[in-house]
């Protein structure tokens, strides 16, 4: 490694996992590591967390932590880019108020750190170097505990008045299911793993019978994880097979009603249930868009996300990258 | 008039009337004038009519017919802006195959003719001299026999791969309300004044009462005019007033759902229904909107709009002024 290489450190921070990675100057993965997201000790306890992650991938990517050009960070929450705060990471257990992240991982590599929201830093990674690489506008749908949007239009992000792409709580039913946002009818309320989760969690309640929770505790976990959920479809159970249909369904309507609005080139399918699921499910969402899609002679391809669980990441070392110091 | 005034004639072609209109280089409207789409005779038949009520807007201008620096038109159905060709115009009767309505006015004139879509026309004009002059992103929603959207993002027109704005045909209700398109649930099911007509007649049928139809023929109407409707309204007309409310019900969950995904700065309501029924009823789906807004505490402002049942004409006299020849 020539001690004038720009390197960039990439963090995708997670209400479950800590993913980072180092990404040279033409997007190659040098290294990468992963830390779960610690459950108490408030935003300080993840900030360590981070820091150790982050040294981890260096140490994979065989460089110094001092070494890093900058590093970035897409965060769940209200980013302030220029305070270099994150507020209401409500994902992350006990981060209520203003962080100041950036701040705090400056001061561990002494290199700049420039933060973004964790969905488009993703869509950005996807559109740059992924599966939507050969598009110039593109939607991203990231299907996890949450279900997250990114835009690309043209080339260009497009964050609105800073709150854009949240695919997720598009309307698909009028006075349907409550979602985790406190709104009925949300494409969340159907398709995130939360909601997924806590309807199970009632349908259980019900005395309705499924494997879901036997394979959870099986595997140590104390929530539904994708994993959880793809066991649980390859066994045939009835109340995931029937929840993950009504997801599915939800996707098909939310990604159609998109499409209709934008007419874009293509539309890239990750996230942590998206990426899991894979190949099959964004042909099973493609089936369950068509019917709702308005010009549907040439439908835009659906793809799955190229790089799967590191797309946050690499996003995030992206746009430290692109990001003049300041 | 000073002889190198430039002036630009405007059309807009709808399913029920043609506008026209005179415009200035500043935008001011100098003349207009109107005639009924005919019903019969089809496209040659329309081209004749265009022709007389953009004579008609001359005359109130009081310049030559021939004095127009271009025509813009706006049409509903699939345009060809290279050929001048409009095809599937299926609100005007007898319009399928793709005729050359662009030729057709150039030669009448003795000048150029720039073809556009109906909606996004209508949006530009309120972008640039309408509702939405203050903001630089906005979304125009065409409430009439159908429910046609216009996205202007950044200054910029967004148009997709040529299709997008199609807020009507977003899935307001997974499995609800067939719609004109032949597709469920979507947002102009509910809202389209043709969707709410064709429901209207199957209550009637169904033993329903309403004084809706009733009002139409005193008007020697054949259709529920938007007129017709505000009349219903004005009377307490119970029935007119549910099919109302679903519909402003689902205006709200749509508009909603495309500012979550967008995040614009305002909204612009036009379309006959939304220019006849006016501002009470922008609040009223407003009032609809905010229950589905994920960010409502700023919501962007939802705005009558400004240049009424004039916005198409106008905007069509902006394309035409802002293509150059060719």
């Amino acid at each position: 490694m020539s001690p004038t290489a720009r390197v960039y450190g990439g963090v995708d921070l997670g209400g479950t996992k800590i993913q980072t990675a180092v990404v040279g100057a033409r997007g190659k993965v040098l290294g990468e590591a992963r830390e779960p997201t610690p459950t108490t000790g408030g935003p300080l306890a993840v900030a360590e967390a981070i820091t150790l992650a982050m040294r981890q991938a260096t140490l994979a990517a065989d460089i110094d932590p001092g070494a890093l050009t900058a590093i970035g960070v897409g965060s769940p929450g209200e980013v302030d880019e220029k305070a270099g705060t994150v507020a209401q990471a409500r994902n992350v257990s006990g981060w209520d108020g203003a962080f100041p992240l950036g701040p705090a991982l400056a001061e561990a590599f002494g290199t700049r750190v420039v933060l973004g929201n964790d969905v488009s830093v993703a869509t950005r990674a996807e559109f740059e170097l992924g599966a939507g690489k050969a598009y110039k506008s593109i939607i991203g749908v990231f299907w996890g505990t949450g279900v997250g949007g990114g835009l690309v239009l043209d080339g260009r992000e497009w964050s609105g008045r800073g709150a854009a792409g949240e695919i997720g709580h598009m309307v698909v039913r009028i006075g349907g299911r409550r979602c985790g946002c406190g709104r009925r009818g949300c494409l969340e309320a159907y398709a995130g793993r939360a909601s997924m989760e806590a309807k199970a969690r009632r349908l259980v309640k019900q005395g309705e019978h499924t494997a879901l929770f036997e394979i959870m505790e099986k595997r140590g976990r104390t929530r539904l994880t994708s994993g959880v959920w793809e066991r649980a479809l390859q066994d045939g159970d009835k109340m995931a097979g029937r929840l993950i249909d009504q997801a599915v369904e939800a996707l098909g309507a939310g990604i159609a009603s998109a499409n209709n609005l934008l007419d874009v080139e293509a539309i890239v399918i990750g996230g942590g249930l998206g990426t899991k699921l894979g190949d099959p499910f964004v042909e099973r969402i493609r089936e369950a868009m068509m019917p709702h899609l308005f010009v549907d002679d040439r439908p835009p391809p659906l793809l799955l996300a190229a790089l799967g669980d590191l797309s946050g990441a690499i996003g995030a070392a992206l746009v430290a990258k692109a990001k003049p110091s300041g």
